[in-house]
């Protein structure tokens, strides 16, 4: 919701649209949006206020039906792609004459949970503020509200940046290419998916369906943010991830630890040994054969290696670190496969610790891989690397019968996961998108081999096999799937440009040598 | 609280006391019990029925007074032995005309907490069943009572063993000797503690104040359980304790595991390292030095040792286990030190596991010590081998700017402790005590070198300096410290028989050549 003087404030700013004159297409775009950021901040904000949680599906079909508004606001027909029991996905395009390429832009509409109590204002209630809150941004009232707005103002709300400012980017990059008389140089077709925070359980199967409807030579994803440094990047790829769910069994039941302890095996004491094979503390994985798949790094993922910024130092500062694991650069640890205890439990700890053995323990991992790395073969390494250790290996909650059988004894619990998916920065496709990217923002893009995180890529892959290059736009700092959510509004400003000059250009940089 | 019938059943069944006649002093005190077994039990089930939470003072000091009247009955005169803020001990003599030494018998009249709803029948409403609850017993109503009560009918309630029914048992041994005209060997000295389940923090204060008033030849300790396989124990020491709580840090905030990964060190895989070089799944201490001043086991203690019935595939079958650590037997393995794992905490496991690096991981840990040990030189070693590490051990929760400045950085919370108390199986005085016990029994006694477990019983060494040896009488299987806690009446009986023969003939053996 926006508050009524604020939304009268920004529909009197706005001005009629119509074509805007300025020496050269990225000039032009600039000026289209300059002239207009009340309305187009106005668009985004009347989106970020629906709620937006994939599972509650009277408040994402509004979104959806939104979406296919404001396509239809640019004459693209919109339609819904329906994937019962999950959210449809909104889908438009744009053929153009002569284009004899297609490039599908992704973003999603839905967002991360919520819980308002911890939010400085209300998620759904998009607030404009002259700066981040941990930097003393002040809230700015409707009649602070003069343009040019300051690029260092924050707009406040769930999805603000994860997802939906993408969309209004590139509507916007639409009408400013229609305002400068620009046509794009690729068919366009636009999937905004409803489903990503809940982790795209139908997705596959949408994708399946719409396979010759969603047929293109490269999906741009634009979402995440931009380099930590600030700077535009291009990102080529994502690690994989499967996670684990690891148990250790002692006792049926807690036993005294002066009764019991030093005779009984002690699960935690185990478990720390067991993981302390799997994985030493400089974040080497020591499970035999673990690297062995490893594609190694291509001359092109090596040379984009060495143009992405050090903020490491910084980082370290930030987080009170008093070192980084194996002393490396974050951005080439990040190309390597990583095991990352995310949880123990075992006992209590503190004032509620008992004297007592533990009937259980428990570890939390996860795996990010990369190419060519699949999930089932971590999972076998894994469960072999344990077996040679002694252990008998089972996915179900074991008895006391099978407790009382087997001297080690571990359960592990498998998510499906899913493998990493890189594009190489030497194709063509690649440095076709490097170069538009360059055009619109002056100075050399920041190219990313892959991020450190995971996102389910290799669905489209598989389904579409097309390639994919993430070109995100919002600030790093943007409280992504955290409470005060928010987009800095200079990287929305950019994104418009960055978005027009992929759909201008794209076409011809392709095609040349 | 007694249910009025019970009482009145109770009552009416009590015989006058009187004289016994029988063939020799463990019939006569095995008949003054069979003739008075009513009694007896209402007696216990009286004190058993007043809650006595050591904090809770109104309540304790109603046990404490009604102890003296206990001791009065025998024609003993009781006092309490204050310590403010603590609850008062209990104490009473009875000089023996000729008598050279002098014994202190000991219990403790407090009891663990209670939470009712956990419990099948009311903690204070003492109720006898037919068996134990796990056995199927069934509640006993009053026109069940008839004498002589089965020896496996068990009394629930809380401190129904732990420790009420030692006392009831030494008075009612006081009885029988005098009903058998059987005077005391000793100099009998009752010294009843009012807080030893909540950690006997004024007690050191309370020996101190009153060291003359308590001196002795001998303590015995009449607390804790027979031996598992229900046989008569003689327990000659117990372990020392020191707690750990041991912190380890990473980033500041919880960082997502696929970007800062391998990266930013994992607290959580760090502790594991830490942990695997501090005890191996064996039990073995890796800690440098640790083992260094522990006093080799005496010929007495390793013969002993042989006589210890081995109930280990028993236990281990009902605990579930498929080994014990190092394979080695209970009774040996609890001569040893140890380090016990009773909690890891860090990130989140199972469902609410997210893909972040923990902020900080935690480990409990009990050491568990054996002469001559000391906590403060566990700590030393412990520390010191963690320094070799490359660890800085810091004892206060460290700020941002330590943790910048440290790569290794590990915060040690040590509780205060108390060394191991071993009586020699061999002295005069141990062999005394064990064939006082054998002929109250007429079988070997099982001699424990030393419980696994720990009591601050050095407290009483260090302020009296007189040697302690524990005779318990309880079933092993009383739910001590738990829901359902529970007395097997033979136990009782026994008891009465055991520390019967020890006043009447510890004298005569100790002073044997």
């Amino acid at each position: 919701m926006i508050s009524r003087p604020m939304r009268a404030f920004l529909a009197a700013l706005a001005l009629a649209p119509g074509a805007v004159s300025a020496s050269g297409p990225n000039e032009a775009v600039r000026a289209y949006r300059a002239a207009r950021e009340p309305e187009i901040l106005a668009e985004l904000m009347e989106l970020v206020a629906i709620p937006n949680l994939a599972s509650e599906e009277g408040d994402i079909r509004r979104n959806a039906a939104h979406l296919v508004r404001m396509l239809a606001r640019r004459g693209i027909s919109g339609r819904l792609l329906e994937a019962p029991p999950g959210p449809p996905a909104v889908y438009g395009e744009l053929q153009v004459a002569g284009a004899s390429r297609t490039v599908v832009f992704y973003a999603h509409y839905d967002g991360q949970p919520v819980v308002p109590e911890q939010w400085t204002t209300p998620p759904f209630e998009p607030r404009l503020r002259s700066g981040a809150i941990e930097a003393g941004g002040r809230l700015l009232e409707a009649a602070a509200l003069v343009p040019p707005f300051d690029p260092e103002w924050r707009l406040y709300g769930r999805s603000a940046s994860d997802d939906k400012s993408p969309i209004v980017a590139m509507l916007t990059a639409l009408d400013a290419l229609a305002a400068a008389g620009v046509t794009p140089s690729v068919n366009l077709k636009f999937f905004f998916e409803g489903e990503e925070e809940a982790g795209s359980p139908n997705l596959a199967r949408q994708l399946g369906a719409h396979a010759r409807l969603l047929a293109a030579d490269l999906w741009l994803f634009c979402d995440g943010p931009v380099h930590q440094s600030g700077r535009q990047q291009v990102v080529f790829g994502v690690r994989g991830v499967v996670g684990l769910e690891l148990t250790l069994y002692g006792p049926l039941r807690p036993l005294h630890s002066g009764h019991y302890g030093n005779w009984a095996p002690n699960p935690a004491a185990e478990l720390a040994g067991l993981l302390a094979a799997m994985r030493d503390g400089e974040g080497r994985i020591l499970i035999d054969g673990f690297y062995d798949s490893v594609r190694p790094l291509s001359p092109a993922v090596r040379r984009a290696l060495d143009g992405v910024p050090d903020a490491d130092a910084d980082l370290r500062r930030s987080f009170a670190l008093g070192r980084s694991e194996a002393n490396g650069r974050l951005a080439e640890r990040i190309l390597a496969p990583a095991l990352n205890l995310r949880g123990l439990e075992a006992g209590e700890v503190g004032e509620r610790a008992k004297n007592a053995i533990p009937t259980i323990a428990r570890a939390s991992i996860d795996f990010r891989l990369v190419p060519d790395q699949s999930p089932a073969e971590v999972r076998r390494l894994t469960e072999e690397h344990l077996r040679r250790r002694g252990y008998v290996v089972v996915a179900d909650e074991p008895d006391g019968a099978v407790r009382r059988r087997h001297p080690r004894l571990v359960r592990m619990q498998w998510e499906q996961g899913y493998p990493a998916l890189w594009t190489d920065p030497g194709l063509p496709v690649s440095r076709a998108v490097l170069a538009a990217v360059e055009e619109a923002i002056g100075e050399p893009v920041v190219q990313v081999p892959s991020l450190g995180g995971s996102l389910p890529l290799h669905q489209f892959h598989e389904s579409l096999d097309a390639p994919l290059i993430v070109v995100p736009m919002v600030n790093h700092d943007n409280n992504q799937h955290a409470p005060d959510e928010n987009l800095r509004l200079g990287n929305l400003w950019r994104g418009i440009e960055v978005y027009a000059r992929l759909m201008a250009r794209l076409g011809e940089l392709w095609t040349r040598p």
